[in-house]
């Protein structure tokens, strides 16, 4: 973030950019041989933010992003358009610290791991095979939804509380009644609390972080499902039924100071889908832990479980290693991942990434 | 807008950002059987502003924005999707009070009500019923155009003159001469004048405004006219013919502080359209008025008029109430449209809306 | 650019704009008559610019721009929507001058004229029709790919090399193998160097510039061959084969000044391309020279040749005025084009250009 610039104590802003620029391998069948990785670089992430305040109860944020744009698609499929978009962006009223309300569009209230700062992480991404989130209004806005959460945290900031109605499925032909999304999150502080807007994932040892949370997510009518028609030509797709999305999760956060300028991030989350993203219906769950070594290096190690209840199985392990130039602020991150995803012929894929960002 | 980032006295720039967060709950006989209305929250205007100065005499203004992001359609229409465009982005000559030019992307100097900033409504939007500027460039920046302005106040500020010449219609089939559009507006002041870009419709009593305006809007071969032949299978549409596009206009506008922190605000225009945005002809109206009772409470009253020469009219009445946490930088509006349009069934249809705006 | 937004010494950011506006009148055949020439106006480039530092050996730099919003298409083609993008993205690992990694989104290394900022240019525009290089990334985002640059100073300044490894060609039917593209140019500076990301093109006698370059671009199965089999109905187009891409250049550039605040600005290139942009195999050169009488008068000469393997033979003649309010931060050009393109008829068609400039 940039100096404030500031109008008067309650009237000021501030400006950020988040770049993160990745190389990725991965293995996919490609080639004329169809015994080669693919592989390319591409803009990961890239945010203008901007924060600020325009009253003593009155606050906002926003970031503009344009996900992965440059990135080649698996092969067999096309090369995708990259689209600048409003990625966050809300107006937090912010009364007393037991009832803040945001407004606008807003990270989804549903669970820890979604709830974090992408400027933040402690892998080189997101636990990105956990978490299967609808996203509704823009896809590339992922796991973001327009509407209002109340937050606030209770009992001498023991209990933090997100919940929140948004309005998730928009299209007439799915959700015509337009019931509303509903989504929550409450957590447990054992340690030190979090009053900010995100959550944290990895604080280089700056706070001890205990804490346990459950969260839900649901929308009547929210997930289509489509049947095909192939024994007319050309094939004709229609809308067979409506289903009720559903999820629920459970998750817990570490972060503990080691002493000697060493730190512990670790963190976990269990969840149960019904009709989520894609029509998935399953339980998802991952564990992370990361050890600050020294100030520049810290190995990571991730698990990521999918087991829908139809189709395969898949365990997915991330060998990282993260080279911190400067915190967050500039560093180089890799990633090795061991069954990254499964691929169109049934197997299970590889994927190498490297990472460089920087956060102003 | 932010302090001035200054090189020198000169040169400069101030940052700004506008937010505005809509609920929406319109009667459009939504539902499995036909009597639900729609609601959904989206984002009704996101813009980051910047203006500035490189030269004494030349100064710019630039924003973004994402209209109606999230938006759900009537009921029968599909989901549209979200854009992020270049709104306004201009330089502007400033050589004397009487004469300034602006080259770039501007709003139409057609009318007041469409020349007034969109971060200082009286309402809780512009009287949009009455408005059928077309909008030939990025149709997400209604009502402005490509093209050049030129502006000035005379007789000691007693006359305001913007008159431009801009692209207008640019495909080829439709005009294929490549006509210019023309714009302009005239303005009596017989209190204070103003002097700036855009002009003021609500402004808590610190300016006594009394204007009467005239204005016109016009291009050849504007306006397309399409046929489409159902005798053939699939059907085919063609360009039938070109139409010249010719508006003109009358308005009024009064700001009057009645002391005690009190104030009246209140504008009207009627407006005469020949082959306007979706080829509409007719005539139409409007009429509002705001009355600043206490800092923070300010009921408004609105009403819109469509004559169409072919079609329904349609009488448009707002009953607002806005609530101002800090002017224009914080409030909360609400407002209830009678017969806020004609629905898919040719009936008067309703609607309620809700939102919260930030502006710094 | 805007002072520094410093929170340390090594931690700030800076602010740009940069805006031209153009009115072209182009010979096209245009009209109903076949005789006219169309004209319109619109948003040539827009940019919003950010540069910073995060760390002493780490700088960033992005825009964002909008180009030829709101541009008339010639006669007969449909009119081009418009979109807003991520235009140069980086990081840049400062390490030594003689060597250092820009990471992301970067304007490829091939040749003087293609890596210089749009911000300060001689001409009212590039030398567009000379450079035919393949944008495969965003197509907006001309000249750009995404990847790695090495560069650097060496020999006390003699040598400035900058060679990278970019992803290019992405389609995964068009380079199955995911061969990676290699761009690089080596320049002999006989007078002052520049270490700065983007070179100079009109520095108004700031600085004394002699310097020769070579550079290469190439990819192997970067360009499709299409053919189309027109003897069913719908005809059906086919990837007939991939080519390998091959360009390479030599270049000269020259900024002298002459005193009594005069100075010539002087460049020249001369290309050969094999399968490059629009599958342009030949050769392509430009010259230019500008003359800066006064501070504020700048005439510029451009000459343009295309001369491609197949099809005719183009050489394009600038007639240029440039006034310069306040340098590169406020001027107008006019240019007028002498068979400024083939148009669809086969003849050599002409051009008149206006532009207003400002860069904050």
């Amino acid at each position: 973030w940039s100096p404030k610039l500031a109008v008067d104590e309650n009237t000021w802003a501030q400006v950020g950019v988040l770049g993160q620029f990745q190389f990725e391998a991965k293995q996919d069948n490609a080639g004329t041989n169809g015994d080669q990785w693919s592989n390319g670089a591409f803009v990961r992430r890239f945010r203008l933010l901007m924060q600020g305040s325009v009253h003593k109860n009155v606050q906002f944020l926003f970031d503009t992003d344009i996900p992965n744009a440059g990135k080649s698609a698996d092969f067999g499929q096309p090369a995708p358009q990259e689209k600048l978009i409003l990625n966050d962006a809300f107006v937090d009223f912010n009364l007393v610290p037991a009832l803040k309300f945001e407004v606008g569009r807003i990270l989804l209230p549903f669970s820890y791991e979604n709830k974090q700062s992408a400027t933040a992480l402690l892998g080189l991404d997101y636990n990105l095979n956990a978490i299967k989130i609808p996203t509704f209004s823009e896809p590339l806005a992922a796991w973001r939804d327009n509407g209002v959460e109340a937050r606030g945290l209770l009992l001498n900031n023991l209990i933090d509380y997100r919940v929140g109605v948004f309005t998730g499925q928009r299209d007439n032909a799915i959700n015509p009644d337009d019931h509303l999304r509903y989504t929550g999150h409450v957590m447990l502080n054992l340690a030190e609390a979090q009053p900010g807007w995100f959550y944290s994932n990895s604080n280089f040892g700056k706070q001890t972080i205990r804490s346990l949370g459950v969260g839900f997510d649901m929308q009547d009518d929210a997930t289509p499902v489509y049947t095909t028609d192939t024994s007319v030509s050309p094939s004709v797709t229609t809308l067979a039924s409506r289903q009720d999305y559903r999820a629920w999760e459970v998750d817990g956060q570490l972060e503990q100071p080691l002493g000697n300028g060493q730190a512990i991030s670790a963190s976990a989350a269990w969840f149960d889908w019904e009709h989520a993203a894609g029509d998935f219906s399953g339980n998802t769950a991952f564990a992370q832990a990361g050890y600050l070594v020294t100030p520049h290096w810290q190995p990571v190690l991730r698990w990521e479980h999918q087991d829908p209840d139809a189709g395969r199985k898949l365990d997915t392990y991330h060998l990282g290693m993260n080279y911190l130039i400067k915190g967050h602020n500039a560093n180089l991150k890799v990633d090795y991942a061991l069954h990254d995803r499964i691929g169109a012929d049934g197997e299970e894929k590889d994927a190498f990434r490297l990472q460089a960002q920087f956060l102003y």
